[in-house]
């Protein structure tokens, strides 16, 4: 059987481009004993994966030149000859950038689709979903009643963000980029929404926005976002660092040193790679079950079509095209 | 009773200077009903000192302007109408920059002399030990068989953080401005010790002596340091901001951005004030008096004669004038 699928032509040193990808077509054969052939349905386009096409290693292997790359796909059992799976079963894999694949079933996940859509999966109530969780509670512990500012806040991890800070309690300020999206966050629950595109002093309008300082900031943006969150910041504000997104392609650029906030005001700040806190996983699916339930937490993709256009949809990332989760139907 | 006693003049916006200080000379009168009259014999300058001449509500209040600073002070009753106090007693004070002074006893502490000497109150066995052991306790839970970077080495902060972190069983890499410093921090225990000023690439002279990356990082300094230490640390390396002097002067310099690696490396950064830690005061006391005891911590301090040079004591913090802890004897 044939499959199209993108390759990774050079690693882009800056702003990757459509030219640093190509579709080619392969012939993937056909399942044999214990294989199942999957025809995959949404695929994934992440921020992560721009590191993983830099050549180098960072937590995760770089992608291969001139292959198929992997990242998140949902796609429908097409045969089977493995006792596990069956015709029509949905499942989640590692197995994007790809119509079709054949698998022995490793690492495949069955996934239920009842009360939550298939494409939802690679967003809200999966690895997206999922990180914004372990932000919120294990990196900020954010409380009731807190404040919290969250950037990108039309973003796919921003838009979970702000969704499930307003189900655990706090007051919710969020960023993005033109008037649309401050339109979306507010739509979603943020309490007040800033497009930092149409501000000159993105730390005064944020906490004006919140009628003073925050006690945590979720970090998706970095550098001009970053200097403005430690001045918005109050003393021992946290900061979860989930991603750099402005970062990624100029990892030279300077900015205006503000650090000694983090002495001044005791500020507390991690990183994390959501892979780390995978022991969380029940509380997450506990707590977004119910938060769905209550109508307090809503899914949001935007779904470009065509897997000849994924390079597209992964380059729109950097230039703010998706509101909610980036997915590309196959 | 005269006392001579320093006066800040102006807010320096920049690097402050000996023209923001003046001498003045006050008749402090004698001790009544309940009161002591104390001689101070050692007075403290610390780098936080500098948050203070900003004219700005930091973590402490500013200092008044002409009208006598305060800060850390050993000294001895001279004449006590309080019996909780007698003649010779050795009291810890926050009134400094002083000569004298009279007391009603509250915020006095009697110290013992036996097997600490006075002025070690004011270094080691004071704030300044207490805050490198909070640093490496509770901001970065520093393990045995860890590596760890102490900045500002030859400092009064990072010359107690190497020899606590070694006490606590951990590879340590010093930095320091100078060679006579750099021995210094090899004198006192670190394993390996880098000259800042004598070596292009900071990140890689560090990866260098320590034979690859570190767990951990004490940040005294800020700016150049601190973005070389976000190269050197490994994955889930912690960071403890205790104080970047660096920039304590140039609140606007730039730096490169390489904060991605906060989210990469999954980094934790820590800032902290010692007084928000004063919980572990018993565990410090008990860990100092057992490292003492065993000879693996010996205090250190630079001593400036007369308090007419304290100003320039306390400006010679910033140009590096100290080995150890810096203190004035009146």
């Amino acid at each position: 059987m044939k499959s199209r699928e993108i390759h990774l032509t050079a690693y882009p040193k800056t702003e990757p481009t459509a030219a640093n990808f190509k579709m080619a077509e392969t012939d993937i054969g056909s399942p044999g004993e214990g294989e199942v052939l999957v025809a995959n349905k949404f695929l994934s386009v992440d921020p992560y994966m721009r590191g993983r096409m830099s050549g180098v290693r960072t937590y995760v292997d770089p992608f291969a030149l001139d292959a198929v790359m992997d990242g998140g796909a949902v796609g429908q059992v097409v045969e089977s000859h493995n006792p596990k799976f069956k015709e029509g079963d949905w499942v989640n894999s590692m197995h994007g950038w790809r119509e079709a694949y054949i698998s022995d079933g490793a690492g495949l996940n069955k996934i239920d689709t009842t009360h939550i859509a298939p494409e939802d999966y690679l967003g809200i109530a999966g690895l997206t979903g999922m990180t914004a969780y372990v932000g919120l509670k294990r990196c900020i512990d954010l409380q009731a009643g807190e404040s919290i500012w969250v950037s990108a806040g039309a973003g796919a991890v921003g838009s979970a963000a702000i969704q499930f800070a307003k189900a655990m309690g706090a007051k919710v300020v969020a960023t993005a980029g033109g008037q649309d999206k401050v339109e979306y966050c507010l739509s979603i629950g943020a309490d007040a929404a800033v497009d930092y595109k149409a501000v000159d002093r993105l730390d005064k309008a944020v906490a004006e926005a919140n009628g003073g300082g925050v006690n945590a900031y979720f970090e998706n943006v970095g550098g001009t976002h970053w200097t403005a969150a430690l001045e918005v910041l109050k003393p021992k504000g946290r900061i979860a660092a989930c991603g750099m997104i402005q970062r990624y392609n100029d990892p030279g650029a300077k900015i205006t040193d503000n650090l000694t906030y983090i002495v001044g005001k005791s500020l507390r700040i991690q990183g994390f790679i959501v892979s780390d806190h995978f022991d969380l996983l029940p509380a997450f699916i506990g707590d977004l079950g119910k938060w769905m339930a209550e109508g307090k937490v809503k899914p949001r993709n935007t779904i470009v079509e065509g897997i000849e256009n994924m390079p597209d949809a992964f380059l729109g990332l950097f230039s703010g095209a998706n509101t909610g989760k980036m997915l590309v139907k196959v």
